[in-house]
């Protein structure tokens, strides 16, 4: 397997980046930015909970061209203000070639959606732009990828040169109607098996009910995962987007408090 | 759906059976029943670490005739006696019709296989012999059934009267090659929506490599899984079946001290 | 791979059984047997369009228990009456090894069900009576089973000798929700690479509507497959069981007409 | 579904585009354009069996970044150079929104690989582009993506007006390993009652096999599909990617010869 070459991605969990040896990263967030005031409210609760990472999609991969695309820079402008009032670090999306620029000119970290994992052009420009402005990169894993394939996909993040790239299982494709994609957890010690690169779990888009997501946010901890990136809207009744699936302000209190029980046991921190 | 009909399951966990209240029952043991030395060299390291259930296969069920097919009802004497002296319940599966009384007469726990979830005519014969007979049943899910499908087949095993059924989560198949199976932990949280069954996880059939069991195992009883069935074997350089997936005797214990930590901080005790 | 063991499985389409060389056969008839009437109409439909198979399930394996569960022998002396009287062959299920006798008492071929492909008890039953008693078998694929485990199943039924088996592809269970099941139809050249026994296909069952059948049969038979398992039924809007996937007396009359002219131009007959 | 809204893509099939009313397109080429011998010796073949479109890659999405990436624009410089020679069209596939306007100066249909299905950005740029500059554009299943979420690309496809869309059904991924993706050929009956798109097959993708590709395109056919896009090459053993899957020049030939009797008794002639 090739991915014995990925010397260019960094062994992240020997340095502090997102991923920081001994402790479990929490990224909690929106699914998309909708307005100033609902990533506000939302942000409060989160750096409240001393949570130290925020999500919120500017740019938002909708599987029809007539549901909301996300407010664009717009959107931009609001995480980068509202995650520097609030003392959160900030994670984002790309979706083209085009405008990964500029959102590295808002986010800390860049994201790579589910859909774009095999999208070798984006893989590239990002690679360059993380690399060039040292930014972090989350490689969500296709929903239908070999794991082979996903870390030979994180190489093309590090041909320009040294890149913290961290790894995210958001669930798989398979036959499973109960959830809406299948978390494979295992994925876990396999990635630990195959690679240096430290994994993170989005058990929210995984599920698609915000109700299983406290227990698979347990058992990712539990498996050995990183870290945990979770839908949260200071009121889910009233989002545009995956509102079914994101944590409310108690529920998100609840997950921090259970996630920090197991991680104990293992010998890890929350943050 | 249906299965609200099930009346005629016992709700298991307000009684004290394979499945107790507040606890994780963990059943050991080896894949097929080889012969008695090594079924009581295995017993000695379960029962030494306080395990109280064994299981082992009299009658197996393999994908070419031409494998090792088990000792068949010699292998349920070995079953019985070395259970008896080494007090520990025992657990073992039953594929057809005609030899389900005579694994009754010998074990304390019935064991429906993958294969067989949907075999009608097992699942009936099975529930009669075990309402008769007070035995309680683990029903394995078909590795590419429906949970609902699941608990209908569940309903078969009610018919004549209450059992004690016990669904276990064994790994689905999908695309991905990484590990034998993929396992759907997000079944515990589904089930305990849907059902009144307690569930149990096989992490061994799912990962089919042993190093991956114990990570698992940690991660299921995280999930909120009532215990656990694992493949483990004195000496699995020798073993007949299966080998490469059964826990030697360091990592039976192993994954015990494991999985008591993670049960400690929800609440639950391992026996 | 084992299958090459298998020697003891007719090489069918050298003989003249269900399958005949240079034939495509068709198999037609309802899901279940429901009453006497049901399925002399259907019969005489089938009958009068020059098919000599008849198919009827007289134990029908249900997801739910609560669900009608088939006529059982009652069912059987119809299929065997009706099939006499209208000069067809006649097919139906074997779902256990106690009720395989009986079966073969009335039907001239034995069909083991997708749900009992890895069933090993009834395939080794079925394949002992298959020889004593001279019937085929048509032995249908898992819903998730691997081609090679297929295989290795059908060794199973010529453990005592040789035996007419017929793969039968019904669908594969996949990630889709358009149709039932996926048909996977490279199976038909697949099969023909690895094995000489025949393969059949059951477009009825993998697509789960009727007006998706034909344009599948055409496929089938284009693929290079020996025959057709459909599910026909003089008054679908009437059946007990799956009536949504059942041809009409003209849809069958159309495919009919169809197929035969697809087999034309690869140098095949239809009967 | 809202597929419904989808006015702005041509009904393809009352108008000559690369489908025709009647016609079954035959699309040919090497999956790579290697060099300007290998892509006119291809060509030469494909031109003298009366086949009107050729494929070929110029930018080539690999799953590792150390594999041969294709030639850019030198490719499509030799793509333009021997279509126009030998009077093919010609279909080459755009990766990324950067490149569409320079794919767009060379090729006459743009084509959407598997992988890009769901890369929204670039959707909307190749409509763009195919709109203003009248070209067809061929938009690929995503290899684990529902029937329902391949309409609603299309529908990206059709933002700034009328364009020819073409799907395209090239395997999806399950658990089955015989083939390299299960083709989907009830995709074709399907789409006709969800959707006014032509659609074509891919058998070679599907497949990974050449020797697979000939009964695959001829159950295309006969399942209902519009075209194939075959992979050919000049010299298979030579192919720099996916030569186990191209057809050589006597395979191309009897490829045909085969597909226009299947053609024939559906009424249709192959172009």
């Amino acid at each position: 397997m090739n991915a014995d070459k990925g010397t260019s991605n960094k062994q992240n969990k020997e340095v502090d980046g997102l991923i920081k040896k001994g402790y479990i990263t929490i990224i909690a967030g929106p699914c998309a930015i909708e307005n100033s005031k609902q990533f506000e409210e939302t942000a409060k609760v989160i750096s409240a909970l001393g949570i130290s990472y925020m999500r919120g999609g500017a740019y938002k991969p909708r599987t029809s061209p007539y549901s909301f695309q996300g407010l664009e820079e717009k959107g931009l402008e609001i995480l980068k203000k509202i995650g520097e009032k609030y003392n959160l670090k900030t994670v984002t999306e790309v979706t083209d070639t085009v405008n990964a620029d500029i959102v590295a000119d808002y986010a800390d970290v860049l994201q790579i959606g589910t859909r774009n994992m095999s999208n070798f052009a984006l893989l590239k420009k990002v690679g360059e732009i993380a690399f060039k402005r040292k930014k972090a990169v989350i490689l969500k894993r296709g929903w239908a990828s070999h794991i082979k394939e996903w870390l030979l996909a994180s190489e093309y993040l590090g041909l320009e040169g040294e890149v913290e790239v961290i790894l995210c299982e958001r669930g798989i494709r398979t036959f499973d109607t109960n959830t809406r994609f299948t978390l494979d957890l295992a994925a876990v010690p396999v990635i630990r098996k195959l690679s240096k690169l430290p994994i993170i779990i989005d058990p929210s888009h995984a599920m698609g009910q915000s109700d299983l997501v406290i227990p698979m946010s347990r058992a990712a901890v539990a498996a050995g995962a990183d870290g945990l990136i979770v839908e949260a809207h200071y009121d889910p009744a009233s989002a545009l987007v995956d509102g079914q699936q994101s944590l409310n302000p108690k529920e998100i209190e609840e997950l921090l408090k259970q996630v920090k029980r197991v991680a104990s046991v293992i010998g890890k921190k929350v943050r």
